[in-house]
């Protein structure tokens, strides 16, 4: 089913910025039902361009795949590529959003990025690539707001 | 209203795969009435194919039964036969999904699997047979997202 | 407004069974506007008609009235008559339902009974008498879910 | 803005019940937009007129503004005049609406009443003035649902 | 991508009041996605005009920029300005989403304001410009409504 | 074991005040083994003697019997009868702990009123009679500190 | 290990009252370690004898085992024994207590019991057989206690 | 009881800092019994006079009084006092536990400030006049630790 | 610093059995300094020596170093290692922990074991080699106690 | 108050690894009393040493101070510079806490370091300086246990 196994499995080190990365993928085996797939990132991390601070967020990706399945392990490596990578909250969802949704090319596609405040504010970015399908099961998003960040 | 009870107060043994198992059926003494059954499986546990590493992951599943209701006792026991199973996260909730719809033929059907993280990354997985009736009440799957697995 | 008050004010000891049994009713004195009554059951319990073990539930009704409301505690005697009661999960909830509803005709009904995990699988059953009317407030469910059982 | 500061910035006693209560209200200053106003009580009593034993409540009111708003002290006053008044829990949430919605004349309104337990069975009440609109942001109820009356 | 940084990186002083604040505003770099911005204001606090006592509540609010973002540190500023203003808590929310509101003309706007509970009664309001867009992912409000001010 | 079945199984009103009420007691039946007994009550409120405005509190209530348990129908009929009494959270604590006290003479014996912030400070209020034994199991107290009145 | 499999992996049934009930017990194999066992009941349901109402509570038992280990379901056949049995709570607690303690000759022994509130005041009772040994892992009670009976 | 009631039932402004100020006191009317007192302040805020940023926290003092009470309403508007008045976390802390330690020279006090996060680190500071008493009640602190601030 | 790399960094297998089983240890670099680890294990799983049923449980293991570290992922393997092995509740917790300290002989050790209801009744086990130091830190179990298998 | 304001109000980049940092300390203003600091790190981040994977952390540090506070953003740097620095939990702990320690030299002090799971198993790190004083208030540190990395 994992039609190119290039990281599953070995040790594998992220690359110094997102630039250019290539997801491995899987194809999908159930291509005859439309389902939903969620990743959670409780780990993301990047640099603000602007003071050089460490930034820290969550990561919620949905989507409903057609021909591919991303594959976790090169997901998180890509992920890891972010850690001394200078760029804003609201980029850094998008560009990962637009990232994945350009590799996998699913049906739906969606992004939710939490952010820890800075100057007490807290920032969120929601994107979705199309309408919410309303004959799948899409599970909410509202849970994951206060799950992370807490005092 | 049981008609084959096979398991249901009797000691039963898990087979070593799910491969060709039959649940045991109830009839649905109800069928006048349309409602919803909700089964939630807080101990599934498979095999990862590729590492050979235990799985850790929970199932909810929502039917609206038609002519049968499934015995819950055989239900538990083929969930007990992924425990040395090897396949991945998306598939096995497929498996699950798809074998039991096909044996109880329902009006509708939903399961959603939640998975223990892999590297820092959880995946879940959520199939629905058609657009959720909108003249029942089924419940939402959300507040099942942040019960096990836990810190 | 009490039309009958048979058992409010008065001890009172429930059937043996719930079998042929009489609610007490008050009548709705704000019949002109359409309104939802919750009632919420923590303490519902009855005995497996196959393992003769008990079992341990909650429901949570909702309706709106057209001429009458069940007065709470004939409906608190109602439920202890399910004590010593053989009947399974899905059957008690179907007849605590439908009891209700033929007895105090509502404009809408509904009933979801969620029941104490038995070899490790909880199964909880929904039912509504017809679609959910979209111009009253009908509170959700789910909050209910993760009360009672908790370890 | 406020049209008649009659209890706001004052010692104010209750009245023994609320029959004829006149609320102090105060001009809506941003009439051309269309917004919601949430106000709650934790801190509803009344007595039961059967039993005369004390009952204790919480109400949600939301509502939309037209020309009024409630000023929230003589709001109060309003409430705590139901501490010696005997009153069913379904009479109590029906009159603290209709009252104020009488008053403030509102483009919407909606009241939801939350009871301590009697007998074991908690009874909640819900009523709106009319559909929910849909062009406006009107928080759901159901996270006030578990909040007081906790053991 | 930021076209005016005036604060951020900077120390910056609120001003005495929010009248004719200007904003900081940055470029909208992804102008062809339609996506929606969180910022949660947990600390926001002003003068009751009448009673000249300290308030205290938080503001969540969501947009769908066209144009521009505001600059979160800017934004900072600007909600300090409150701290010694006399305001209403229904005004100042108003007042603080029409600002906002006007100063970047966004696609959609929401704000929600919670205060902590004057006389046991806390007043919560909710404004959004439009009807809320239905092809686009906005997080719902209610997990915020019982996140602060507990006992 | 019931010396004195004054109120239990009976309808009882609460007195006016609780100045001169007279518990009914139950002989302790398991005098020869040290045990605690709790009393926890949710629902106490009474007036503020300068400013006539209902106050609400909680109270719990730990005690080691000697010869006699209060029983517990009276104990509520007690505290009904400050519904209406003028009286500081610091003295009304005071009076519950030392009334019982007197009355069932126990041998250790504490109580805890949590009440209802005012000005938005809440008072808490601890006595005990005497150290606390240190060979019995007394349940702590902090898990009830921050079950009402939450927002 | 198992000296005497009488009821576990059988069905049995639960006699009338627990009167003279002989509990199945486990040869301690770890003789020569002092560790605690704890057995949590959240289904512990009896009969108030003076109104015949059910009542409903969770025990909560701690040991340190001597010679024996009491076999579990033999345990919950017993605690079902008192499912229409008149017992006070404060009796129902020191009897399972004490009969426990009598049968499994422990080291140490503690039971907590909690019960459901009865008129709005819930009672619970604590008792232990000697000091608690301070050598030992003795888990504390307290997160027990807002478990059950929520609304 | 309430020797001096200056601001208790009146209108009261806060100064602009807190130097000098005078706690109104009341009379201590269980002198005879030891007893513990908690004031739980939520509305702290304060200036830092490095950066000039207004600071969040909360309060939570303890003591154990002599001859006196603070009255509750002049702490509030002393509390108010530091609204923009420049001092450190540590020493704001510090300062308000020692003002009110010499106004009501307690048998034994406690002050714990908890502040919420800048630059990501919350700052904590705690402070007690002498060993806690061990015969008296005094509750934990931890509870308070994670209730504010949350994201 | 790690003695024997045998796992880490590789692919590693779980044996059948935790006979006989050798940890590997890596060298405690800080020995002079007297410090507590914990290992928190939510994904032990085994097998039910009667009824051949899976049992799911979590274990808290914390110790005071020696001479040695136990290497996090060889103790995984360990741990995996009982997952087709037939053993009691009881028997497990004390194998684990007598194993493991044989292993490492640290200063001071304690596991504890929480495992799925079975008949509705928990049962956990606490086991530590010695009293517990009270010169360190060694942080409390009892948060762990509600954290898996809730409904 | 602040002896050396190097890095307070200005932008600070964190240097590439903690060796050889030098704090920036704030003379103690309140000597003569022995009082309680705690700060909470949500941020910890660092590389492990073999597989160059991420690692996450919370620290939790408590000191009481002689001479010196160590001040928070200087200590925000320090922790920053571990952001690519390879080390165990155990040693990034205990070098975090000697560290401070030598620098601050208090008169007491504990870190705590809570990790997030890595193959399943999270790894948490105690130590304190001495054992913990009794006459002053230190803060428990289980409630920070279970705050981040849920799921």
């Amino acid at each position: 089913m994992l039609n190119k196994n290039k990281v599953l499995g070995k040790n594998a080190i992220a690359p110094n910025d997102p630039i250019g990365f290539k997801f491995d993928l899987i194809k999908n085996s159930n291509k005859k039902l439309a389902y939903n797939i969620r990743l959670s990132v409780s780990e993301f991390t990047s640099i603000c361009p602007v003071t050089m601070q460490p930034d820290f967020g969550i990561l919620i990706i949905d989507y409903v795949p057609k021909n591919w399945l991303v594959e976790s392990k090169s997901f998180k490596i890509y992920i890891q590529s972010y850690r001394n990578y200078g760029i804003f909250h609201e980029e850094a969802v998008m560009k990962v959003g637009v990232d994945l949704f350009k590799s996998i090319k699913p049906v739906w596609f969606r992004i939710a990025g939490y952010f820890a405040p800075r100057g007490g504010i807290p920032i969120d970015v929601f994107w979705q690539s199309s309408k919410k399908p309303n004959n799948l099961e899409i599970p909410e998003l509202k849970n994951f707001e206060r799950k992370l960040f807490n005092r």
